[in-house]
């Protein structure tokens, strides 16, 4: 299937069956953000726990953190934010819609291969793409939010929602070092919201203004750090591949020396085969080598030693810091968009049928099982209703008792649910039950009492 | 001891042991907020793992939810927030302080044993007990928390930070219904921030402008809400009790009904004896029932048809709702507090020590098992590590190999790890380790090959 329709497809897909609604949908949407439903949450969740697990939890050199969205605007004036935190903003002066100059000119740049010469008196207006440089002057806009706290309405209980969570972790170095007796090589990892006055929100869940990051600062001695950098990019590489990611669907990425953020002396970041009209390819996470950078200027802002000392080689220094920094739901819709296929599968009448399906890794799927009795009776729905209780208590099941079994497959493959538990007539006989799988079709028949080991084992539970 | 001091000890300890953090700390705070640090954010993970898996994943009546802090502003409007959101301001001509007035009244009640007769008049500023009556006229103040999205940075773009996360679920009532194959009676289930501009946050953790939920609504046909009302009371009551919280702390508390919410037909908070200055009981969760309150009210706002037609009965309906709130943040605050113990221990010279213990649920110790190596030696070291990268595969570990054994077993102790595995000389003959009981200090050889499912069972994981 073309590569540009597989992305709508997915996003149909994720619409209709209660991976992500429109935020505030019945009032006409913000356009801001989307709401989890109830298989997007699971996904979500499940991600957020794989990420944790492998990166938090299951290493000895990492310890979490939750710190708040809203922090004191010293915070962001310190890390730049305030000052330098914008976006280059024009105007149609055709259509009055708001773009960002700077993707303007990479779309310029990859259709001519070079960019424009003339700035912005070379680009045509994407509604009107025979109308060159109609444009507003650029103006520098702010990306972050603002609200006010306090009783008082005014300038004075100015704050802002985080444009990223990285922050909250600096400024919490000092107490992380204090109280867990971790010292460097040591990491600080955070999953949490983040907020940025996004220009032109777009492509679903991509570029939104509400959305989820899962941030690690890696604090290192001076001069390990490009050892570290390389380290992680493989680590993070290795987590999308190891959770199912085609190889063939990501990439490295490399900023150019002169395009790095002023913190950077290096930044890589992967990259998603989306097949975004106009761009093939969207950034996943990125690893940053912020140097000492963040550290040194809360260290001048603060007036607080946010140092490290030593004791080995009796000496202080302010560590460097790598940072691998996911995005959530970009993640989110790189697992479906990858998972999604559409086969051709033989039918009862010797033909064949489409059947769409979703060959999501066991740990991320939404449902891990459903539990279909053959037919709607008296003597199977109370023993498939047991059995589906019975299984819920370790994991996320469904239950479906409408339809024609090829049907209720057909809705689970959809979902990307790996096993079909079937009770049948026979079930009260033998006291057994035939499981399905997703991605091979292949029926077993497994024993009652063997069956929720049976599935922990299939599922990676263990 | 004694209780007061008792809560005291317990934010001492969160502060010094890294659960718990005041925000932005280097740059004097936001005093709205608290960071979770690394025990504070595995506490809290825990947490919401067991709500979500009692109350959502563990139910085939509910569903889960993930909507968007920042809803269309119609969201407010509909739900009556914009309008009536409000908390009763007064200042002090003497200090200037602000304060809450029904906060005010109610402390006077408490005391008096009857509210103030003449309204401010008969209330002493708090910090001049003998000045009476001075104070500001009574204006409401909005609780809601306002931003600005898209690029024009007036009224046009004005929307608010979620005070609740009930109405996201509200607004997506249909769309679950529609893509879950779910009808009444069954709930939606969410946990994420909410936000309010409290006039006065304080007491620790438990009144901040930024916190966290776990709401559920749960949807009914009229008629049967009453008996659902009862049923959840006690689903709620029995989890904090089931994850430990002592009986005699907790206590119900039906709303008077001259004093219930415009939207309640009743409303039942489960509150918990935090023992605050001023006031020994404070609100942990509580249980409402919203009638069709919500559902009718986006109907006649949004124009949307959000009721159910049950195909069994051939009738029409708009669900009552029953609604379960939980603050996770005071939950977590209720478990720190209630888990908290100082006792006298037998010591090496026979006399007593004093121990402070969490006697946390092992489901919710942020650490499970802490991984001892008797001493730092070049034998012991690498295969007590060894031990702890493969306990880690599973569960949040330790490892500790700094000071005298009893004095890692007491810092182990006040965070509440439930085991802790000591690797000594014998290890290296007999392949097996002493595992220490947090609770009854109790010692146990448990061979190596067996250590993971031992404290798997132990730890309640299966």
């Amino acid at each position: 299937m073309a590569e540009q329709s597989r992305l709508d497809s997915v996003i149909t897909l994720a619409q209709h069956r209660g991976f992500v609604f429109p935020s505030g949908d019945i009032y006409g949407g913000t356009r801001s953000a989307w709401d989890y439903g109830p298989l997007g949450v699971e996904l979500k969740e499940n991600i957020k726990r794989e990420w944790w697990n492998t990166f938090v939890r299951g290493r000895g050199d990492m310890v979490g953190l939750d710190s708040a969205v809203i922090l004191p605007t010293a915070v962001w004036e310190a890390s730049g934010h305030i000052k330098v935190f914008s976006d280059p903003l024009t105007e149609s002066l055709i259509t009055h819609k708001r773009y960002r100059a700077d993707h303007l000119f990479e779309a310029y740049e990859a259709e001519h291969g070079h960019p424009p010469v003339n700035g912005l008196a070379d680009i045509p207006d994407p509604d009107h793409p025979d109308k060159v440089g109609q444009w507003t002057e650029i103006r520098q806009f702010s990306g972050l939010l603002k609200t006010f706290l306090g009783v008082v309405d005014d300038e004075s209980g100015l704050h802002y929602l985080r444009p990223e969570t990285a922050q909250g972790i600096f400024t919490n170095f000092a107490n992380v070092l204090q109280t867990s007796r971790k010292k460097p090589p040591f990491g600080i990892g955070q999953i949490g919201k983040a907020f940025r006055n996004e220009i032109t929100p777009g492509n679903f869940i991509f570029r939104t203004r509400e959305f989820e990051q899962m941030e690690i600062e890696f604090f290192v001695e001076p001069g390990t750090d490009d050892e570290w950098f390389d380290k992680w990019i493989e680590l993070c590489w290795d987590w999308f591949v190891d959770l199912g990611i085609n190889v063939e669907n990501i990439r490295r990425f490399e900023h150019p020396k002169d395009k790095l953020a002023h913190y950077s002396k290096r930044t890589i970041d992967i990259e998603y085969k989306f097949n975004f009209t106009g761009s093939e390819w969207g950034e996943l996470m990125g690893v940053a080598n912020r140097t000492d950078y963040d550290l040194k200027t809360h260290i001048e802002h603060a007036g607080k030693d946010l140092s490290f000392f030593d004791q080995n080689k009796n000496e202080r220094f302010v560590p460097f810091v790598i940072e691998p920094s996911f995005g959530l739901t970009r993640a989110l819709m790189a697992f479906l968009v990858d998972a999604y296929d559409e086969e051709e599968v033989p039918n009862a009448k010797g033909g064949t049928d489409k059947r769409t399906v979703l060959h999501l890794d066991p740990r991320l799927a939404p449902v891990k099982v459903a539990v279909l009795p053959l037919s709607r009776n008296e003597r199977l729905s109370p023993l498939a209703r047991s059995l589906a209780d019975n299984l819920r208590k370790r994991r996320n099941v469904d239950f479906d008792d409408s339809g024609a079994i090829g049907r209720r497959y057909r809705r689970q493959d959809e979902i990307g649910t790996p096993f079909c538990v079937t009770v049948d007539f026979d079930s009260l006989e033998d006291n057994a039950v035939t499981v399905r799988d997703r991605d091979t079709m292949q029926q077993e028949r497994i024993p009652v009492d063997e069956l929720d080991a049976y599935l922990a084992g299939r599922l990676k539970e263990l």
